[in-house]
C-alpha cells in the first residue's frame, strides 16, 4: 500500500481534532483511501503545549513555511487561519512546489481564492476547502461535484452559528443580544471578539467562496453586502413570529437580472422553509438548481470533529487522486459576471417604528411610502398609549431597495420617531 | 478537449431528462468535466416512439446488451430498470468489458450488488450509482467521499416520495390511505401498480445500498425488514399529533449489540426533528457519524431533472477521472457483519386499540404488559361510551420488540377487541 504524507500546520482544536481522527478511525480509512496516510510533520506556535496527542515520530517545523518544501510532505493542510501572513505564504509555497493543499481557511480564499486557483492550475496540484465552509457539511463536494451537471441559480445559508445560537436563543428566550451574546462567550460559543461572526464578516467569506463555485466567477469579497445581527431585538423576532417568519442571518448568492448578488444580512423567512428549522449552532445551505431543484444541506458548521470531518475528506480525495480545478474550472475560464448592487435587490420588507403615538402619524408614513411607490402589505399597531411610545410594524409588497432606503431615511426624519427604524429584509425561500 | 463516449440504455423519464441536461448544459459541463460528453449510442424499446429530442447522428442499438461491447462507447448508462434481465446483463457484461458503468437501479444493486462491485474491481471500472438512492440528493457521493473519515453510527431516511407523499396528505386533510392512494395515482406520485413504494420495497433497495456503503458490508436485501404505510389510518397521524410526534416511512440501518439491523417500517418521529419537516414528495437522508456528528440531505428523490442531475454527476466523475470501489472499500475487504434480528429492536411503541367500553379493559391490557415487563408511558382514552366502540392508545417506554410482539398478540385476543391492534415504532431521532 502507497504512503500519503501530510504536513499539519496549525495544532488548534481542528488540527488536532485531525490528529485524532486519523488515529481512530486508521483502519476505514486505509480500506477507503486505499493508502496510508501518515503525519509526517507539524507545525504549531507552542511546542511544549500539551495537547494530549503522541507526536513521537512526526518533525517539528519551528516555521510552518517550512512545510511546503519538506521532501517528506506530499499535501500541506493548512490550519493557521488569516486572510495574510504566514497562512498565505504556506499555501502560495506549497502550491507553487507542486504539493497538493488542503485548508480550512476561508479568509484567505474568500480573498486570494482566484490567484491560488490559477497558481493550482499552473502546477497541476489539488486544492481542498471542504472545511472552510459550512465545518461538517459537504457543500463544497455537493457543488462541484454532486450538482456539477446543474446550473445553480441561487443558493442561501446558514454559514454562522455562533449567529445563529444568539438569534435562536433570543427567540426562545426573549432575551436582548448583548445579554445572549455574553452568555455565548460563556459558554464558548463566541469568540473573545466576535466580530467576524456577529458582523456577518465569517458568512460573508463563506458566501463569497459558495458565490464562485456556484456562478464559474473570480471570488469577489469585497462586492458581498453584509450587515450583521446586532441590531435584531427581541421584540423583531416576536413580530416576524406573528407575521409568520422567523429571523436567521443568511449568506445568498443569485443570478438576478443586474448580476449576481452577494448579500448576507437579517432576513425574515417564512415559519414552514426548511431553513428555520435549522436552530442553535447549525450550519444549513439550500441550493437551487435548474435539474436538481432544490436540495438542502444540514449540519455542524464548527468544532473540532465536524471540520477534522472535513479536512480528512479532502485528503481522502487526494489519496484517491481527485485532482478539480479550485472553483470547478480552470481559473482562467471563469468568467467576470458584474455584481447586482445592493440598491437593486427586488423584494419585501419589515420595518419596525417607534412612535410617539398621536394623530396622523400613520398618515404620515403612508404619504411617505406612497411618494415612493410602495405598497403596504400589513401594519400593527399593537395597543394605544396617546402621547407615549407605541412600535408601528409594516411590511411591504415587493419593492427595490433603493426605493426603500429613501422612505426610511425620510420616515426617521419625522418629529414622532423616537429612535432609528430598523428594517428586515423578508426572503422568499 | 478529449471526448467521454455515453451509450444510454433506456429513454424513459430519466434517459430523455439525461440527454436534455447533456444539451442544454453543454458550455458548463464541459469547462467543469474537461472533456466532451458525447452520447454515441442509445437503446429503448421503442424505436418510433417521438421522445421530443432530437437523436440524429446518435446510433440506435436494437438490443441494449449490444452497448456494452461497442468500441464507441466508454460509459454504460444503465436506466432500463428491474434487478433481472436485460439491466443485470448489461452491466455485467459492459463491467466485464472494461466499460465504466452509471446506474439508476435500485433493485439490481441491492440484489447483485456485491457480484457488481467484485467485477468492477477486477476490471478497474467505476461503477457510478447515485442516482439509484434518493434521486436528485447527493448521499451516494456524502457516504462515499464527504464522511470518509467517519465511522458511521446510524443512518435513517425518507426515501420514498410517494409513501411521504401520501402520508402528508393523511395528515393534511385526514383522508383515508386508499382515497389519498388513488389521488396521487391520478396526479402521477404513484404508479399503477403502487406495491414497491406503499409497500417498502423501494425504500428497502435503497437502505440495503446505503446500509453496505456506510458499513463496509456485503448487500443484503433480504436481511432488511419491510412493512408499507398500508395500515396506517389518518387516526394514527393525528394521535401521533397529539403525542408530538408525524407518522413517516423510514429506512433505518443502524450498528446495534446484537450486529447491523437494516429495517424500512412507519415511524413515529418527534416533531421537531428535522426529518419531520420534510413532506410530499421530498427525500431526506440523516446519516450520524462519530467525527461529524449529524449531516442531513434533502430533495427531490424521484423526478427526469434531479435522477438525470445524479446520473450526470456520476459521468462528470468518470470524466475527471474519479475510480472508487462501490461500496467504498474493494469488495473483499467488505465484511460480514451479522444483520440484527427484529426482534431485538429497542425502542418505544404506540399502540391503538379499538375495544368495547366495558369496565376492566384497561385493566386487563396493563395486565398483559406487565406480564410481559413493559411500561407504560403513556394511555389516552377518548371519549366514554359504555358498551360501544372507542379508541384506546397506549405509547410504551423502551422494550424489546419480541416481548411487545408477545403482548399484542395477546391484546388482540382479547374479547374485546373490535379489530387487530395498530402498532407503530417511536423513533428517537
Amino acid at each position: 500500500m502507497t504512503t500519503l504524507r501530510l504536513g499539519i500546520a496549525g495544532l488548534g482544536t481542528v488540527g488536532c481534532g485531525l490528529l485524532v481522527l486519523l488515529r481512530d478511525n486508521k483502519a476505514i480509512i486505509e480500506q477507503r483511501a486505499g493508502c496510508v496516510l501518515e503525519v509526517t510533520a507539524v507545525a504549531a506556535r507552542d511546542r511544549s503545549r500539551d495537547r494530549g496527542i503522541d507526536l513521537s515520530g512526526i518533525a517539528w517545523a519551528d516555521d510552518a513555511r517550512g512545510l511546503a518544501t519538506r521532501d517528506d510532505v506530499d499535501v500541506v493542510v493548512e490550519l493557521i487561519g488569516g486572510e495574510d501572513g504566514i497562512a498565505l505564504d504556506l499555501v502560495r509555497d506549497a502550491v507553487g512546489a507542486g504539493k497538493h493543499v488542503v485548508t480550512a481557511n476561508k479568509a484567505l480564499l474568500a480573498v486570494h481564492g482566484t490567484e491560488i486557483a490559477r497558481l493550482a492550475d499552473v502546477n497541476g496540484v489539488h486544492v481542498g476547502y471542504e472545511a472552510a465552509v459550512a465545518g461538517g457539511i459537504p457543500i463544497v463536494k455537493a457543488l462541484r461535484e454532486g450538482l456539477a451537471g446543474n446550473r445553480i441559480k441561487r443558493l442561501y445559508g446558514i454559514l454562522n452559528g455562533t449567529s445563529n445560537y444568539i438569534l435562536t436563543q433570543m427567540g426562545q428566550h426573549g432575551a436582548p443580544f448583548a445579554d445572549v451574546l455574553a452568555e455565548a462567550q460563556e459558554l464558548g460559543y463566541a469568540e473573545a471578539d466576535p466580530t467576524l461572526d456577529i458582523g456577518g464578516g465569517d458568512a460573508a467569506h463563506k458566501l463569497a467562496i459558495l458565490t464562485s463555485l456556484a456562478f464559474g466567477r473570480p471570488v469577489d469579497f469585497a462586492g458581498v453586502h453584509v450587515e450583521g445581527i446586532q441590531q435584531v431585538t427581541p421584540e423583531d423576532i416576536a413580530f416576524a413570529a406573528e407575521l409568520g417568519f422567523d429571523v436567521k442571518l443568511l449568506g445568498i448568492a443569485e443570478e438576478t437580472d443586474h448580476g449576481i448578488a452577494q448579500r448576507v444580512h437579517p432576513c425574515m423567512v417564512p415559519l414552514n422553509a426548511n431553513i428555520a428549522h435549522v436552530n442553535g449552532v447549525f450550519n444549513a445551505v439550500e441550493v437551487e438548481s435548474d435539474q436538481a431543484d432544490v436540495t438542502t444541506y444540514v449540519g455542524r458548521g464548527a468544532g473540532g470533529g465536524p471540520t477534522a470531518s472535513a479536512v480528512a475528506a479532502d485528503i481522502i480525495d487526494i489519496a484517491r487522486g481527485l485532482r478539480l480545478p479550485l472553483f470547478n474550472m480552470p481559473a482562467g475560464e471563469l468568467r467576470d459576471q458584474p455584481g447586482a448592487p445592493m440598491d437593486r435587490r427586488f423584494g419585501c420588507y419589515y420595518i419596525c417604528l417607534h412612535v410617539v403615538d398621536q394623530p396622523g402619524v400613520i398618515a404620515d408614513i403612508s404619504a411617505i411610502l406612497r411618494d415612493h411607490a410602495i405598497s403596504l402589505e400589513s401594519l400593527l399597531q399593537r395597543g394605544r398609549d396617546p402621547g407615549e411610545r407605541v412600535p408601528v410594524v409594516l411590511t411591504t409588497h415587493d419593492t427595490e431597495e433603493a426605493a426603500m432606503m429613501e422612505a426610511l431615511k425620510r420616515i426617521a426624519a419625522l418629529d414622532v420617531m423616537i429612535e432609528q427604524p430598523r428594517m428586515i429584509r423578508i426572503e422568499n425561500l
